[in-house]
């Protein structure tokens, strides 16, 4: 009995490096591994798997159109691991979990559950919806709490709160908060307006 | 610091049962809990949480115009309970976040994943990109495994595969089932199609 | 595949509620089960589970020298539940872990963490040990942060620092704290001398 | 309010890639972190935290005499990591589950559960019955399933079932093993025996 894993965190809490450990885990009992990454994530490069630690590895790269049907499983693969997984449609995750309940073959999506408004990636919602098991990578906010959020930053290091729902980047870009700090700072105080009824 | 829980499950897992002891066990401790329920699901009557080992308790209703924020806190709430919250709207479970990491009271939320296609509730798909903790009740399927899933059911027992998101109803109407079970069956097969690409 | 799932929470959080509403919903879809809890705990009577919000169920009772192996299960026994498990000797631990990784029946055990000093019942520490999944169940402190704690009260409510580590009571002689809390009241501070070096 | 939390997994499941991660973000984040590993593994050296991915940090070492209380924290540390966890002493787990409840300082234990015959290490059960959050990181057996179970070989690659609790080794010494596997194999047979009364 196979299971879809949703293993998500804010940014920066090193989502990539468990992915990484964890192909190694298998790949060190023998066992064969597919990775599949976004094709609209080219910071490592196309195809490319990296984590901040220096770690990395080649994927395959998903985009709109990939099928997550038995025929992207090769005869021999013990695990499915795909990053960056926001950026999967939910009919893509429909596929997923039905691929892991149809075969034998476990699928650990990695991800993160909201963006830079605090509102849901439509993949995300669809793993954190349909999904068997949830694994939380702990990110640190800046006050030290348990960061959940994310918060998209300037070239100034200002906060932004508009703009499109996908802007790759990374430690430049985004940083994880705790949702106190997200919403008690000036950013956030805006915030309170458009949730106010 | 407070927090916001979501605790989910498959239909008749023992959701209610669950909020009426965590309320239990804060009055035995002589400290205040408010509990709210959906206003639409009157199967135990208005603003009644009853769960199926009979157990029962008086709570406040919500609507989709009921506004989470500090104005619904008595002085000396020590807990907020709401059932049914797949019936919240995104801009509540938002407020109710807010509410738990500005005010000091842990705000847990009970309520099902996804719909009877599989397909997530607008407010559970929020809670789940935002809550700070889950808490999974096992609901059993069938043949012996974790159900995830709600199918429906007419009144012969054959299941259903169009309809309204929202019809309420209790065992009679739906039935949890593990994903192998929900997609294996012949309602599934229909379902493989409409997920192909 | 079957599994071994320790359940457990602080005295007062309602696990046996949880175990009979779990009976409940395999019952309910037509699967039977079998309970079990000490054979010591006479508080609802001889081999009866009831929970404090007043629903109950008959079980058969272990005691040191009931061995769980292949002849305790029925032939259609879709789950075993065992209250009280911190009174499990660790050999039973182990005979269960085997049992339900050897037969396909999932095996659930509810039982306490710790004793009234904080110090592991062997039975609990076997189950923390080798079980496959852990579910906690929320108890609150009188501080209204998550207890994990057991404190053990005189008649007249004062906090007990020695004894025996088995002296079955309810509410009237235990009560749930955070660990902030029990370290710091008066007993805990003399728990502080005990754990210096 | 600080937690200690014990993330725990069976042998080669990269517990010190997440030590190692989790340390980065939080000095990435420009907050002062401590890491401790036990004085007797010196596999990567004396002091090292390494992960078989090639990363690897200074740490300070622990070992029967070292007292975990405020003197140990510097001024600035937002996180306590400490390694090779279950070589702790009960007495030291208690001292930093009071640590983490009366300073500020979240602390992250990291170590296995069981020992090559699937019994607690004592300074494991003692995390296992006090810390307030568990991880889990996910190790693969050779068929595929979870690992929870260590299994120790001798230069043959033949299971041992005797010896010593502690015998320092990695990959060439330890399997992580499935509990089907760790009992159906024929070391499992023996093991049989001693738990049937």
């Amino acid at each position: 009995m196979s299971q879809l894993t949703f293993i998500f965190a804010a940014m920066n809490a090193g989502k990539s490096t468990l992915l990484l450990q964890a192909a190694h885990n298998y790949v060190e009992r023998g066992m064969a591994v597919e990775l599949y990454t976004a094709a609209l994530d080219t910071r490592a490069g196309l195809g490319v798997i990296r984590s901040r630690l220096g770690i990395e590895r080649g994927a395959s790269t998903f985009n709109a159109d990939t099928v997550f049907d038995h025929r992207i499983l090769e005869r021999d693969t013990a695990c499915l691991l795909i990053d960056e997984s926001q950026f999967l449609r939910p009919v893509q995750v429909r596929q997923l979990h039905r691929l892991a309940h149809t075969s034998q073959v476990p699928i650990r999506c990695y991800g993160l559950r909201s963006d830079f408004l605090g509102h849901p990636f439509a993949g995300s919602a669809a793993l954190l919806t349909l999904a068997d098991e949830f694994e939380e990578v702990r990110a640190v906010c800046g006050c030290g709490k348990k960061a959940t959020m994310n918060a998209r930053l300037d070239a100034t290091g200002a906060r932004v709160s508009a703009g499109e729902q996908t802007l790759i980047g990374g430690n430049e870009r985004y940083i994880a908060m705790c949702p106190r700090c997200f919403y008690l700072d000036s950013a956030g105080e805006q915030d309170a307006q458009s949730t106010a009824a």
